[in-house]
């Protein structure tokens, strides 16, 4: 997507050839008229698809979901929420989840009431990098006995091998910018 | 709004006369179509302001002000970001929050960066209850140079004195859907 590209090497500041911090227009603060263009774009990779309902997780995933909804038709768009606790409540799928900015795990959960079993679920977030976090999402997805109907980031950073992962395992990522790498903290698109 | 009031009734579950949940539209599912409602209902009650950008806090305000902003020609969304962390970083205006619902204070930050001296902020969130979180938001607002130019939430405890701390601070609190009290777990409305 080439209005993303042009706004990320635009705004976008590479810390350490590996953190790139997009909080001028994506994470931070939000400038809903590319969100808006995003979402139309997410549309147009997935067109055809039956989509019943958007997956992301908190935080900066909600407004990238929240923006491909409206292109969906208006399927409703379920977060997941993250949590330290490990309390164990039969209500919800969750799953764990290992930052590596952080260093630490943590546990998403989702209510089992707004995953359902032989639904179309589409996963959307605002990066992939090591795919932890999308992993776990596609693990919440299995459990309840719905289908992955595919995986959508707008930033992906290759090299760190998210993408690997989850065609592993069998799924379809869609990225809206991929890099490839950081060379001397200049972006390197795919 | 009416429509947001059915919604309350049919979905909303109280809990000990005090907790609303609407887990099913609001704050985990969340209703697009409904948010769109939303949305266009914020543009009517703040009808001839400047509005320059819209402020609110991560998890469940994120939504909510990105529907807004698109009744406000796409104004940028700004979310504070939650952290138990007190490392003091000057290019970040903070506030401490109390949340009476987990009994601890949290710091909400924002990047000096997205709220400039002079601009105009609509502060929006999904819930008003005992007003800390919104406070926290006018005080950073304060910090920055820049206006209120008011409080808009989705729902409203009026019971929990959140309206009341706002207004003698000299601002004007809009909400969509006021409730005056719980009785017996039913909600009664203003």
């Amino acid at each position: 997507m080439e209005l993303l590209k042009k706004r990320i090497l635009k705004d976008g500041i590479v810390i350490n050839n590996s953190i790139l911090k997009v909080d001028n227009f994506l994470n931070h603060q939000i400038d809903t008229k590319l969100f808006n263009e995003i979402g139309k774009e997410f549309k147009r990779l997935f067109e055809g698809q039956t989509i019943d309902k958007i997956l992301t997780i908190e935080s900066s995933g909600i407004a990238v979901a929240s923006f491909a909804s409206i292109h969906f038709n208006y399927v409703p768009v379920v977060f997941a929420k993250k949590t330290n606790s490990s309390i164990i409540d039969e209500n919800v799928y969750t799953s764990k989840v290992h930052s590596f900015t952080k260093n630490t795990d943590y546990i998403i959960r989702v209510s089992k009431k707004y995953i359902k079993d032989g639904e179309n679920v589409l996963i959307i977030d605002d990066f992939l990098a090591n795919g932890c976090a999308a992993l776990g999402l596609i693990e919440i997805i299995e459990q309840s006995g719905a289908n992955v109907a595919g995986i959508g980031v707008v930033i992906e950073k290759i090299f760190q091998g998210g993408r690997e992962k989850i065609e592993k395992r069998g799924y379809k990522v869609n990225a809206l910018a991929s890099i490839e790498n950081f060379d001397d903290n200049k972006i390197i698109f795919k």
